[in-house]
């Protein structure tokens, strides 16, 4: 894993070492702790910024055989990092083999592999390091350059952390992004209402009937806004899209408030007219909207009640999306309020299919203003870089592409910018070396940088 | 973009050059105008022959940021030729831009880069050819090398281009192809209405039952064939293929005749009894069947109210697939009536699916007798072809392909076949390469020159 | 085809020749029949051992447009085989030219490219080989060096052949697998009836209720669980996974041993039932379960008629995989009995779904409790084997894979662990060359020693 890790033609490395590595990071979704940024906390040691949380190295370990005290049970902190130090070597040919290295090169400046025989070193190093200012979270991300960062924020937050860092002057800006996956959640009544309730609170309007329920929401949305917030997403197993009428809506969100349960059919209503709604409102305040589609979560009920959710028990699911994605932006589209877009996919099956979804509704009032967003969560490995960036590029404009971002929870995954951008930069090395794209590197750097940062930086118009 | 474009190795280049390169075209698939070719048309400039009616362009160029009235609206010729040569530089790694400059240079010898840089350049040297006599349209189909052209008409057409064309002289066979969707879209009863009382004018037939509604259909079946027609060809979201009385179809029929509206499942049964009859027809007269399967059309309403179909804004659909498919065509073949069929996948998930498929309806009878098509719309790129081809070889026999089709609407798209034939050709060269097949070039150069014509042309059976 | 085949790199070489060529063969899923096992069988002629039963080269022969009488007529067995060598230079990148290739060599020892001119030459020279005692079936099986065999048994079976060998000293172990296939089959009523009276007088209980039933099946199961066996498999369109109560499932029964045919919903309850109970009983008795998920049978009613089940006539299925497999998965991890299971998906779209599934169930309890199984049936190939080792390598451990296995009817196919071995290695040699993985062949040694033999060997704990 030298300098040339993954960049297999010299027009890869000149691609890469010229133009993708001097690129800042503009990180526009992840799950990492606004609280922590504020605090500009620092950890302990190895274990506490790398293993905690981090669902993908427990189904690893779990794979391995390794027993759930050493994931997220009460074993020591240097034990569980030991039984990580037992499964790397298993890892070989999965992303967290890559990831682990790259993280350990890029931060703590170590080149040896991760085994039970380094393991000990491997941890004092860190540690140590680990236990200098210069590993807060601030430090931390100013080390990867990182320019701006998206959180993902539910909408009765105060954003208080998002005050605190902006009042603090930290020259990275981290920005609030909309997340109101629980105000659509009415297949479950009790938690619903619990929601509800807070909501209310938090835009101080007492919510007696679905149009409440929509100001609330509505207000929650410009206190967002306030905030520097122009982003909002959903985590959805596919697009509703549904037909429904107001008055539909209104009675059955005045069932669920009287704590009754709704039938399948009310509930894809209820969904489908909230996806509208949040629609019109991103449109109306100028931000993009993003969905996450395809995940099946929590598949195992037995870990779920030990561990609650985001523990690694979610895959990949098969669920129909052409037409209810359709239906979604046409409906949205068909009123002149379609925003800017971006769809991201769990399923690798369905890249071709969204790649030339998005095609539908590209209406030439901005470049890419759909986007095909890049390869999400199992799929943020070399294979699935490169599947999606093939789709994109055979069925639209990669050079429109909005490209990278971390989706992680820990400070550390910024080497996954890296990671996209060395894939990326081999992908067009290797149509050069093929014969498949001109060798204009004057064309092909800037694409590059495009691609690393200023289309998004473009496209996103934050605090402009 | 040189004589090796695409041939990566040795033996590729062989292939192509030796064997590939002198096949003539056997286009059995395409959506060019009979009128163009019977009235010789010649074009005024690059616009009209390359950006009317070109969805895929205007796609892209929309994506690049390019308002509607550069695409479809009322800017000048110039003006969009101007935009569509500024999206060129970011269509990189889309098949748009290896289209492109095949065309530009197999038709107009320019070996330039489109860019706004070389725009004025371009269109000033295409046009100075398109206004020659040597761009007609039957000069342009002669300087591609054709040898049998099928068009895609409807059954009410009176084929008179067809006609005047064969009665012309013109050398290479132009060849109606049987496209009978309107008889199926029993789901807008106003608009098939008005088909039906066309389709009894052009039968000669008063339409009363839904009887006579299938002599007028026998009839012009009947038409098509002494027309020299030997194919059909339907576009379908997927296949059809419900139980149904045919008491239960004639009330269907009745109904939709009365202008009521029919539920999905009659609409359903409806379908599935004409693409049952279609095939019995198809088979009774010794044609081949084509199914075009996949397409979710027309995603953009507002759009759609604007500018109409095939304007841009279809895209890959995810239906069911498997069970319908393998119905429609056992019921045939239980009757000993299964015609020659070709099936074209449009969402590459479900190529696997289609090369198993077509081997369950393998009889013996002739080689290759249930086909998968080529790799067809979005998939007609390097990538979707060889995924078609890699499929076929794999879970069937690639030696007995027919081949590629244009299935374009343009006079300059036979350059596809070239594309084709490249991939084709390196795709072997890479095996033999590999040592995954001998390097018996007698055996390959027959094989490629096989799929590139002898097998359609065999297949077929046009004329004969 | 040299012994570097398919070896592209000198790590792939080394990899193979040094640790996977002398691993031997732990074929845990194959359908050779073990009576012809007891009796040690041998065959008269190449077409014999070859080509009856081999569904894959009629298919092909078929498609070569080879009629029915030399595929499973009644030609003679020289004719047939003339036929498939004519057939074999048209099979030119499926896996047959390779299988076909492969097994001539490692069992005939021929170098000779099968075709009409090598035909006569490679029947004789097999045929006399064929005819000594060293191409008796137990002698092949000695030639490829295979330690361990699971046949595929119905639990009426009588297991007799099985202590024979047993009892005759054979020093491969060849143990039966459980397969109920019919023991859910109630959408047919008078074979599901006829089987259930089988099956009571296989467990000698008379079969009056659903509990009857079900103490026969246990019964049984516990007779194979005497005669060695520890593995069970359901060949399945998907999984099934309704809700039902115990007094519907006796009902249920009931009405189906009335002769009553079911309603559609009424089928899916029942299997829903059975698979969790055999799902119970395999862990109860320490077994793994095998699911094969996706296979469209019997496509071909006209051929089904007349030749049967299992003769070419199917294909690849498009069905629901998720969310059912999920739910049968976690139903039995909920009561903490999910036995070790291998999830086998015959459509590569959803390669990465179960990928991901498995992962789900993953508990620590032992390295890989839940395996994704290696590519089968239409799958066994190249092509196929590497896209599934790609998919668990990205989304769980490959190291921990238990690897290949014939699943065939044919005492040659033994090569086809070669084929994936081939393969493998190729895979890790290109990952090692493209700086993708360390240069460690110790590391890398052990992982393919593991994959080829010591992980099937540790998993499935037979006679131990």
């Amino acid at each position: 894993m030298d300098e040339n890790f993954l960049l297999q033609t010299k027009t890869a490395q000149e691609l890469y070492h010229n133009h993708a590595a001097k690129m800042p990071i503009f990180d526009y979704h992840c799950h990492i702790s606004p609280q922590e940024i504020a605090a500009d906390k620092r950890f302990d040691n190895l274990s506490q910024i790398w293993l905690y949380g981090d669902h993908y190295k427990w189904r690893a370990m779990r794979t391995n055989g390794v027993q759930e005290r050493y994931c997220t049970g009460d074993a020591s902190d240097w034990e569980k990092f030991e039984k990580w130090a037992e499964t790397v070597p298993y890892t070989l040919r999965n992303p967290l083999y890559h990831w682990t290295h790259l993280e350990l090169k890029k931060f703590f400046g170590i080149d040896k592999v991760l085994s039970p025989a380094t393991a000990r070193e491997v941890w004092e190093t860190c540690n140590a390091k680990l236990n200098t200012p210069e590993y807060s979270c601030r430090n931390i991300i100013r080390m990867a350059n990182v320019h701006t960062i998206c959180t993902t924020d539910d909408p009765v937050d105060s954003l208080e952390y998002h005050r605190q860092i902006k009042a603090s002057g930290f020259e990275v800006a981290v920005l609030p992004a909309w997340r109101p996956d629980k105000a659509m959640m009415v297949e479950n009544p009790e938690s619903f209402n619990t929601y509800v309730d807070k909501l209310g609170e938090a835009a101080n309007i007492d919510i007696e009937t679905f149009n409440d329920f929509m100001d609330a929401i509505d207000n929650r949305h410009q206190f967002f806004h306030e905030n520097g917030c122009r982003l909002s997403d959903h985590g959805l197993e596919t697009a509703y899209a549904e037909d429904y009428t107001e008055k539909e809506i209104q009675a059955i969100f005045a069932k669920v408030r009287k704590g009754q349960s709704l039938s399948q059919e009310e509930v894809l209503k209820f969904k489908s007219c909230m996806l509208y709604e949040f629609g019109i409102m991103d449109h109306s305040r100028g931000w993009t909207q993003q969905f996450h589609l395809g995940a099946l979560r929590n598949n195992n009920t037995r870990l779920f009640r030990t561990l609650g959710p985001d523990t690694g028990f979610d895959s990949i699911g098969d669920f129909e999306v052409a037409r209810p994605l359709s239906r979604l932006l046409d409906r949205l589209d068909m009123e002149n309020q379609l925003a800017q877009t971006i769809l991201y996919n769990l399923n690798p099956r369905d890249n071709e299919l969204i790649a030339t979804m998005i095609g539908n509704f590209q209406d030439g009032s901005v470049p890419g203003k759909v986007q095909f967003g890049s390869g999400w969560w199992f799929l943020d490995q070399k294979d699935g870089m490169e599947k999606q960036m093939q789709a994109l590029s055979n069925l639209g404009l990669l050079s429109r592409f909005v490209g990278m971002l971390t989706d992680s929870r820990s400070f550390l995954s910024y080497t996954r910018h890296e990671y996209f951008r060395r894939t990326l930069c081999n992908l067009l090395g290797n149509d050069v070396e093929n014969g498949e794209i001109p060798h204009d590197m004057e064309l092909l750097g800037q694409m590059v940088e495009n691609i690393c940062f200023n289309n998004a930086y473009n496209y996103f118009k934050f605090n402009r």
